[in-house]
C-alpha cells in the first residue's frame, strides 16, 4: 500500500496526572502531539505505512518527540533538524463542568523558524498516495507556509490525493500574514476538506445564503463553486455535556449529497486532546480500504469516540475495537 | 480591599493515590486542609487578601503546612508555633456507592493546645474587615474557645464582618465542655451563619414549630429572633446520587424571605473535601464584590460544585470558571 | 466458626496504570489474584477464616504472591513451591466504550506442573467446612485435575459444604482432555454450583427443552435431575452499559423455586476484575452468617458491585459498606 | 522450632520519595515498623517462626500495619485493638553530610494505652522458646510497661531465652516514671542485652572504673555483677563516615572474654533505619541454627549492613545473601 | 532585619525523575529557579526576610511559579504580570562519569520583555538592606538592563549593600550588546563581587601580571583599583571527582588579604542545581549575622555544599544543618 | 554506511523502583532487552544503521517490544510474529554489597517456538555489512539454532563481517543439544568474537598450556588455531568493587598481540544490565568508524562504563559523552 505523507509542528505535551491543576503540580507528564503527525500515528498504529515530516531543534527533545512517532510505527527519517526550541503546550485535564485548558508556549521553535530548502518533497513523496495537512501549518510562519506551498505542489504533480483539516486558529497567524490571503490557494489544491461552519466564515468568507434553513448544504455547495478541485468537504459535529462526556458524529457532503454517521455518545472522556486527528486517521483509513463513504465516516466517528478513551495525542485504539464500536456496541465488554 | 481573617485548625491530610484503600497503599499524598484556612485559600486564590491565624508545631510539618497556604497567596504571618504535633486526617476516595471516608487522628495537637496570648488580635484585625471562623474550633479544646472569644470580642470592637459555618461534629466536643453551652454566646457575635436543619437542633434545641410544612422559615425566624445581631443564615443542600455524583443549592434568609440558588449537578466528583468551605469563600467573594445576595449565592454554589473537580481542600477554580458555570453553563468546552 | 478452604492458581496481575495501553507504558503495576483465592481474600478480609491451597514457583515472584495474600488474612500454610514459573496475565483498563482487556501468559506455570502429591488434604480440612474451586482449575492440567480430584474426595468424606464456580474458560483446555469428559465427575460433588445458561451448555450440554420461556428454570431442573447432591444453583447477570456502567443481579434455584435479587447499579467501575469471585465470598459469607438465601444473594451482589469499585483482584470491601448498599442505599455518602 | 516472640509499638512510618524533605513533598511513601516487630519481621522473612504482639487502634491504618507485618510471615494473632490512633514518625533521607531526620509523632497512641488485661502471656508464650523486648516499650507508657513486665514474669516462668536491646530514648519517658527507677528490674530477667557504653551510664549509672584503658570490658564486668542472670552483653559500632556511608562491627561479652566481630563497610546507603533491629535477628538467628557467638556475631553484623541496603524497617536480605557476606564478600556480584 | 531583595529572571526546570535522560522519560519533574531568586529562597529558608522582584507570564506557569517562591518564604509582592512566555530548562541528571546536563528554552521570555517602567524600585527597595543580582539579568535583554540599572542607582541612593554574582555566559548575550560594554558599569556600583579567574578576563579583560603566581592575589587588585566602591571580591572553587562527588571551598579578598575556607567533601551528590546561589545566600546570611568573614565563608560553603543533598534550586537546609558542617562535621548522624 | 544485523530474543524487563525487591513492590518497571537487540539500539542510537531481527508474539507486549526499540531508530521491519508469550526476566537492583538479582522467566517463549522459514535471510542482509549474534541465540531451542544457522551461511556468501558474543549460559540449553555440540560450528563462521576464559574451557575445552603464565594469550592462539576465520578475540574484564562501584577494562587478540585498554573506574553505577551489550555495540562502532584497533576499545569501555549510568538495556549515552571518557575524562563535569 502506498504511504500517507503529513506535514507540520509536532510539540512537547506536558500535563500534570489526574485532574491537578499546573500550579499544584511537582511532576508533569510528557508525550509528544502535533495536529497532522497524530494522522500519521493513528494510521500507522493500524497498519497504513505512515511518514510524518516535520522540523525539531537538534537537542534532547527533538529526539525524544522523534522516538515518541517512531515507537508506533512512523517513519520519521525526513526529519530535519536544526538550532531552535520544540514549540510546548500545557494541557489541564478537566472533569465535570471543570473544562480541560490547554495552554500553548509555541512560538519561534524550530518548526517556525524551519528552512523550506531542507524538505526533498520529490523523494519524500516516492512511494506515496496521500498527503494530508492542516491550517495550523501556515498559521505558524512565513516559512511554514512557503514549505507547504512546496509540497502541495509536488504532492499534486505526483498525482496524489490531498486532504485538509482547514481548522481556523485565530491565536495563531501573528507573522504578517492573515489568513484569508494565504489559506485559499492553499484549500484550491485539495480533494477533501475538513471544514466546519465557522471556518468557512473564518477563512473563506462563505455564509449561508438567506432562503437555505440549517445552510450546511448551501456552504458546502458555494464552497465547491469557488474550488471545483474539491471532491469532499467533511464536518464533524461534537455534543458537549460536560467535560467528561460528549458525543460525536459528522457528515460528508460530495457536491450533491450529505451523508451522516450515526451519533456516538462518549460516557466517560480519558484525554480529548488529538480525537479530530484520530477523525481524520479513521477516515483516510475508510478511504483507502473500504472505499465507501457511509463506512468511512461510520468508521472515522468510531476511532475518534474512541481516542477519548486513549491517553496522549495518538489514537491507539485498535483495529477490532474501532470495528465493534463502528457497528453500534459501545458496551465495552471485557476481552479476555 | 480590606482583609478577610479566618482562624482555625489546619491539619496534614494523607490520601491513597486513585481509589486506592489505605490498607493497600504504599505511598499517601499529602496535602494540608482545614475548613476555616481552606476559606482562606479559596479568597486569596481569586485575589480576595487573606489572612489565616492558627498554631503549628515548631517541626518539618508545620512549616511544610505554612508553605502549602503561603503558596496560594494566604497571609500566614500571625501563625504561632508551639511544641507538638500536626493533627492529621486520612482520606479514602470512594466510587459509585462506595463512600469516600475520612479518618481523623488529630487529638491533642500543638493548635488544641495552643496558648492564646499568642494572638494579638488587636493587630491581626488592623487592615480586616471580615473574620469567619467554624463550629470546628470551638468543638476542639478549651483553648481554642478561649482564643476564638477573645477574636470575636477584639473582630465586633473593630467592626468586622463576622460569619460561621457553625458545623456541629459531635466526635469532636471531648474536652468537658457541650456545644450546647459553648456555641450560642459565640452565635450571638456573628452577622452570617451557615446553619442547616440539623445543626439548628444539635446546637441551638430549636425545631420547625408544628404548623410549617417544610420548617425551614420557621427555624429561621427562631434562629433570628434569638440572636438580634445576624443578618444572614444560609443553608447548603446536597443531593447524593453516588459517591461519584452529587447536586448542590443553597439558599438565604434575611429576616424575612428565603432565595434559593438554581442546582447544579456534579457528574463526575474528582475530590469533594473542602466542598462546603469553597461554598463559603464565594458567598464571602460574592458579599464583597457583587453585594447582591442572589449573585453571591450563585456564585457560591457554582465555586462549591467546582472545587468537587479540583484535586486537595482549596478551591483552585479561576474566577472565569466560576462565573461560567455561574451563569448555568456546566458543559465544560475545552479551552485553548 | 470452622474454615473456608480454596484451592485454584494464583496468577501475577500486571497494568499500566490509569487507562494506559501496554504498548504505551513505563511500569505496570503489580498485584495477584486468582479465581478461588480471591474469594479466600473476600471472606478473609470480613473476618471468616480461609485458606488458599495453592502450588507457587520458588522464586521471589511466589514469595510476593504469599505475601500479597497472607496480608488480607489467608491462612497460607500450605503452599507448595517448587521449580517453574508463576502465571501472569497483564490488563488493560478500558472506559466508555474501549473495554478492558486481558492477556494471560499462564502456560507451563508451577502450578499447571504442580505434584498431587505435595497436598495432604487430609490434613488441610482439619478444621476446615467449606470447600469452594473453580472449573479454571481443572482446565489447567491433568496435574491440577488430579489434585482437585483428591481434595474433593476428602473434602466429602469429612461432610465439607463444596461449592463451584463452574466457570468454562475455552482457551485453556489444552492438555488432552475436555471439558465434557472432565467436569461432571467434578460438579457430582458439589452442594452449590454458580452457573450460567452457556456454561450449561458447554459443559453439560443441556438447554433449555422446546417449551420453556426464559428456560432457565427448566435448565436448572435438567441439571438437578443429573446432579442428585446439587442444592442450589447460582445464576449471576451484567448488565454491560459500557465499560464504565455496568448492573448486577444473581438468581438462586434450590430444585423448585428461584429467588432473584435486586439490580443494583455500579455507576463508575473502577476495577471490575474479581467482582465474580467477590460474588462467591459474600455469596458463602451470607449462607455461614445470614443462613438465609435472599440475604446471601442479596450481600453477594452488594459486594461484587463494591468490589468493582476497589484497585485489584480481592475484594477489601468492609462489612458496613457491603450492608448499606445490600439496604439498597447506593448514595456512597461521604463517612466521617 | 519453637517461635520467637516480641512485644512493642509499631508506628506507621511516612517519608518523602528519594532525598526530598517533607516541607517538599506532595506524596509520602508509608511502610510500618517497631524496634521489636522489626525484630520477628527479619526472623520470619529467613524463615524462624517469629510471632509479634501489639495492641493497635481499631481503624484503617492498624489493619494496614498488621497486614504488613502479615506479609512477611509474622504471626500477627495475639494483636489487640483499641480506640485510639497508630504512632507515626516521619522519615526524611540524607546523603553525603544531610543527616536522615525522624520525626515523631507517636505520644497517645492505642499502644500507649494498652490495656494490659488484653494480653493473656500464658497462651502467648505456650509454642516459643525466645521473648525479645526493647527499652522502648517501658518508655512509652505504665500501662505498656505494665504489660511488659507480665510479659517477663511468665516468659521466665516458662523458661524463655529472653533478649532485650536496652536502647535509652531520653525524648520518651515521660509519663512520670524514670528510666533508672523502671529499668533495672526488667533487665534483671534478661539473659542478654544489647548494651552501649552510654546505655550502661544513662541507665544504670554504670561507668567505666579508673585504671582501665577503653573500659568496655570493666562496664560489661559490672553490668554482670549486677544482674547475675545475665549471660551476654551485645554492643554494636558504628563508624559514621557520611551520611551515605557508614561501617559496622560487634562485640560479644560472656562473663570473661569479649569476642569481636569483622567490620564490614556500607558504601551506599540506602535506608538505615532498622539497621540495629536486623542485626539482633540476625544474632538470635544465630544462636538458634548455630550456636556459635563468633558466627552468631558474623551473621549478626552482615544482616545489619544488607539491611542498610533494603527500603523499609523489615530486613528482606535473603539466607544466602546474608551468608555470602558473613563469609567476607562484600563484592556485591550480580546474580542471574 | 531589613530585607534583602533580589531581582531576575525564574525559569520552570523540568527534569526526568532518576537519572532518566529526557528521550526515555514519560514524566518530568516540575520546580521552579532563578539565579537570583533562589539567593532569596535560601534565605527566606533560613529566616532572613527576603523579597525577590521579577516579571512573570500572566498565565498558569507564571502563577505556580510565584505560589513556589511563595511557599518557602519569599515575599513576591511586586511581581510584574505582562503576556508572554515563561523561560524553562530541562535537566538530566547524570552520575559517575556521566554528567549532568541542562538545555535551556529561555528566549523571548516575559520576563526578557519585561517593561522597566513596572518596578517601583523607590518602594520596593524601603525596608530593605541589601541587593543581590547576577551577570545573567544584563546578558537577557536590554529591557532587563534598563530595569537592572534603575535598580542599581535608587538601591545605591537608599545606602543598601549591593551584591553581584557576575557569571558570564556566553551563549546569553544575543541582544545586541557585549557584555564588556554593559558590565563594567553595573560593577562599579557593587560593594561585593563573586568573580572568577574566567569571569575576570571575559568581563573585565583583566589577567594576572606576568610575575605573580597564582595570579588570584593580584587579578584581585586590578579589579579593585578599576572599582574602587568595591569592598570584597569571593571566588568559588569547585574539585569535580565525579558526577556524584565533588568538593567546594571559597576565598575572600578584601583589597589587602586573601581568606581561605576549609574544602569540604560532598561524597554523594543528589542535585547540584543552586550550589552557587546556596553560596551566596550563605555568604549574605554570614554578612548579615555573623559579621566575620570566615566565618561568613564557612557558613557559605557549608550552605553550598548541603545543597548539592537537596532536590531542586532552592538551599532547603536548615540553619542546624549547615551550622554541623560549617562546624566540620560531614559525618550526617542520623537526627531523630 | 552499510547497515549492522542483529539476531535474538527480546524479553520484557520488570523491575522494582530504587532498591525495592520484588516482594516489596507495587509497581514495576517495564523495559525491553535482549543481548543482540541492545547492540542495535546502542548503535542505532549513535547514529549507525542497525537492524534486529527477531521473533515476537502477536499481542500487546510483542507490540511494546517493537515500539521500544522503533523508539531508538532500531529498524524492526522484518519482525516475525506468532502465537505464544513474550520471555519475561525480573530485575532487583541491588546496592553497596547487595547484589542486583535477575530471576528469569523465557521457557517456551514466541522466539523459542519460532518458524526459521520466517525468515528471508538473503532479503534481510541486502544493504548491511555486518552480522552480530550471541551464544544465547542457539541456547534457546533447536529452532532458534536452524535460524542461526541459516542467517551465517547467508551472511558469509554475502561477504558480511560476523561477530559473537560467545557467552556462555548454562542455566540454558535445555532443549537436548549441548554447548560443545552446537557452538564450534557457529563460531568457525565468525570474522570477530567476544570471548573469556571461563567460554574458552566450558564451550571450546580449551585450557591454558602448563608453561603459560597468565594463560590467556595461550588460549587466544589455540583458539585461532582451530577457527582460522578468526581475526580478533576480544576480551572484558570487570573489577567487583561493590553492587554500586566496579572497573572496567577490555583486550584485543588479533594472533599475535595482545592490545589493552585503560581501566575505567564506575563510581557510582545506575543499571549494569545491557553493559556488555553497550560494549559491542562500542567496538563495532569503533571498527566501522575508526578503523583503529586501540581506539574501538577504548570507545568500546567507555560506552560500556556510560552504560552503567543509564536505566533500562540500551546504551542511551551520547558520541560526545563517550568520547570525553574515551579521553580519559571521567570528572562528569556539568553541560549547560
Amino acid at each position: 500500500m502506498k504511504k500517507v505523507i503529513t506535514f507540520g509542528e509536532i510539540m512537547g505535551r506536558l500535563s500534570p496526572a489526574g485532574y491537578g491543576r499546573i500550579t499544584q503540580a511537582q511532576s508533569l507528564n510528557i508525550t509528544y502531539g502535533g495536529g497532522e503527525a497524530n494522522v500519521a500515528g493513528g494510521l500507522a498504529h493500524i497498519g497504513i505505512p505512515a511518514e510524518h515530516v516535520t522540523c525539531f531543534p537538534n537537542n534532547e527533545l527533538g529526539k525524544a518527540a522523534t522516538g515518541y512517532y517512531r515507537q508506533v510505527g512512523v517513519d520519521m527519517s525526513h526529519t530535519a533538524y536544526k538550532e531552535g526550541r520544540l514549540g510546548l503546550y500545557f494541557v489541564e485535564f478537566g472533569a465535570a463542568m471543570r473544562p480541560s485548558k490547554v495552554t500553548y508556549d509555541r512560538a519561534d521553535s524550530a518548526f517556525a523558524n524551519l528552512n523550506p530548502a531542507d524538505f526533498n518533497w520529490k523523494e519524500i513523496f516516492k512511494d506515496a498516495g496521500w498527503f494530508h495537512w492542516t491550517g495550523i501549518t501556515p498559521a505558524i510562519s512565513e516559512a511554514a507556509t512557503v514549505a507547504l506551498t512546496a509540497a502541495l505542489k509536488e504532492a499534486k504533480a505526483q498525482g496524489l490525493t490531498i486532504s485538509a483539516d482547514v481548522n481556523y486558529r485565530k491565536n495563531l497567524w501573528q507573522y504578517g500574514k492573515s489568513v484569508k490571503e494565504v489559506m485559499p490557494a492553499l484549500i484550491a489544491q485539495c480533494d477533501i476538506i475538513v471544514c466546519g461552519k465557522a471556518d468557512a466564515e473564518d477563512i473563506l468568507d462563505i455564509v449561508p445564503s438567506g432562503s437555505h434553513k440549517s445552510g450546511w448544504h448551501d456552504i458546502c455547495a458555494q464552497i465547491m463553486a469557488r474550488f471545483p478541485n474539491l471532491k469532499k468537504i467533511i464536518n464533524t459535529k461534537r455534543g458537549q455535556i460536560s467535560a467528561s462526556q460528549n458525543t460525536l458524529s459528522a457528515t460528508s457532503f460530495d457536491g450533491s449529497k450529505v451523508i451522516k454517521s450515526d451519533t456516538v455518545e462518549i460516557s466517560q472522556i480519558v484525554d480529548r486532546i488529538g480525537g479530530g486527528d484520530a477523525f481524520m486517521a479513521g477516515y483516510i483509513y475508510g478511504n483507502l480500504v473500504y472505499g465507501d463513504e457511509a463506512k468511512s465516516l461510520a468508521f472515522a466517528v468510531a476511532a475518534s469516540a474512541l481516542k477519548h478513551t486513549i491517553e496522549g495525542d495518538i489514537n491507539l485504539s485498535n483495529i477490532d475495537e474501532i470495528e465493534t464500536v463502528m457497528g453500534g456496541d459501545i458496551t465495552g465488554r471485557l476481552k479476555r
